[in-house]
């Protein structure tokens, strides 16, 4: 399997963000994909290619074009306003304020456009934020070319990304990008399998309408897990995407038996739906030892999932989300891809 | 003029709030109460007397029921859940999330009822909300019960706590309440004028579909200014309130008599809607040296705002909102208050 990688995401280091009462260094640092990466190579994965630079029109087909437009401003736009640290929102326009009018001063305009104050902004941030982008289209290529599979070693991670709006370390949402790219070049339907710890809200909320992209989700119960407001087993799609967007929220303390009941259950419902090509949010923050979360699985776990995705017998592009524990973050995601592989 | 006025509020003090890319010390400090109060002193307004309790049945007229049973259980879940310093939210529902299905961990739930970092809270907080709701009702009764006015030095404010949120320093909106209980006591037409710097976005929120309560704001543009996602001029209410929210968006840099040329106009549109009863949202952060806001008005100018007021020849309620340099916060919040006896 090839691995599409950029060493631009490096720049997107030292963010501060916010959390229950403190602004910290952010979770989401550099040496996660670093980590990654060595895995890659000392397990032979295969080939690690640069990112082919794309324009920007793939990201507007699934996010807000002002959104897009916005994010390149941001650090420039922070500099320039004479703010310091980390460029981050402090008000956000929930129920009762508007969402239709953009306020013009950029602590405010980041409000506007996140959910929580989890996505922040320094001098490299813009140019990791493409280049991450650049390694998923790259690496949907390599699938749509007539690969089996392909590892987009993304960082920043995309899946808390709405259509209109950042959050949880997250700012373009790569697997939905990569996602439309393939109904784009032709796919009829594409399945997002994402076994992140955290509900991926921002892929949910982008197909929630829509037949064609199938949205399965198996995470922490939002009910006291982040992102709090969005992963109910009730959702299950709005019009014609009624019953196209399936959850699987499960409890603090979740092992492997129970969560792979779930994945059991969404690789049926998957294959039911027959998709052209399949793309899996590979989070692996669901490790027992993972810093902010609460599930239990076991590195020999990971291998286990590759291999009850490889059984599905589809295309399949590996998109990087979360994973905390930046030890043993390289062993975890490539242990899905070499179980993939199954070697 | 009397004045009513509570010890409990200095229980609030010490909680950080979230500003620009840092957590700090409240600008929302007992302090500001104290500095008032002495200020009604030295210039001999009128007896200082304490609040009336009252239970929690007209905060639920005018908010969501479960929000104002949420609020006293705030520190205590806070303090069970291991979690340190000022409780406060770090992630909010904004559009594309849910809003109808309230978390069950603490911290989730501060986002759920909130919008902002900015209304924390430690020990004494709920104390001191529970006696500035007090201090408000009973304030409204000396003006129900024949005072020509009555001054509720409240602390926390309250304008832009919504029916079911708090921010930006408030929880339970004071004026709004009272506007509300002047209704159930009989008055036909109630105006609520908020003169704080910043726009009573929780007051507007409140009322905005209804024709018996007339809210007029002159405050900071939106556009640059906090709450940012309201308050811009075409919001003038909806359905049967239609046309009775009115607001006065003004630059930066504003002075007396641009400031003072929306108050003309809001006094004649109050006047022609001939309430029984006027509520004052005072905030003096309109004032040239307030450490948070952006508008240049002078000490001299704050007993205008009270002449101009006394005009109307109305029963007037007062109602403390923000103003944060403290030094002159007493000579500018009474200075309205003496203006307004003309005196
Ligand atoms: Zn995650
Ligand atoms: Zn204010």
């Amino acid at each position: 399997m090839k691995t599409v990688y950029s060493p631009l995401h490096a720049g997107h280091a030292g963010q501060m963000e916010l959390v229950t009462a403190a602004i910290v260094p952010g979770f989401e640092k550099p040496s996660r994909a670093e980590f990654i990466k060595a895995r890659v190579e000392s397990e032979k994965l295969g080939p690690i290619i640069a990112p082919v630079e794309h324009d920007l029109a793939a990201a507007k087909r699934v996010h807000r074009a002002d959104y897009i437009d916005f994010l390149p401003t941001v650090w420039p736009q922070w500099v320039e306003s004479g703010f310091q640290g980390s460029a981050m929102p402090f008000t956000w326009p929930t129920r009762g304020l508007r969402g239709d009018v953009a306020p013009k001063r950029i602590d405010a305009l980041l409000g506007y456009y996140s959910f929580d104050g989890g996505a922040t902004f320094v001098e490299g941030t813009w140019a990791a934020i493409k280049s991450s982008y650049d390694v998923a289209l790259t690496a949907a290529a390599l699938v749509k070319d007539g690969e089996r599979s392909a590892f987009a070693l993304c960082r920043p991670p995309g899946h808390h990304a709405g259509a209109g709006f950042m959050g949880g370390y997250c700012y373009i949402n790569n697997a939905a990008v990569a996602a439309q790219w393939f109904r784009d070049q032709g796919a009829k339907r594409v399945s997002i399998l994402d076994v992140d710890y955290h509900h991926g809200n921002g892929t949910q909320e982008i197909f929630y309408g829509r037949a064609d992209v199938q949205v399965l989700n198996l995470h922490g119960d939002p009910m006291v897990e982040y992102p709090f407001f969005l992963g109910h087993a009730d959702e299950r799609g709005a019009g014609e995407g009624e019953g196209f967007n399936i959850n699987y929220p499960m409890p603090f303390g979740t092992t492997w038996d129970a969560w792979n009941a779930s994945l059991e259950d969404a690789c049926a419902k998957l294959a039911a739906y027959a998709p052209d090509v399949v793309v899996v949010s590979l989070g692996v923050d669901t490790f027992e030892k993972d810093p902010i979360s609460q599930f239990k699985l076991k590195s020999p776990d990971y291998p286990k999932i590759g291999q009850r995705i490889a059984k599905l017998g589809l295309p399949t592009l590996f998109v990087q989300e979360g994973g905390y524990a930046v030890e043993e973050i390289g062993i975890n995601a490539v242990g899905v891809l070499t179980g993939f592989e199954d070697r």
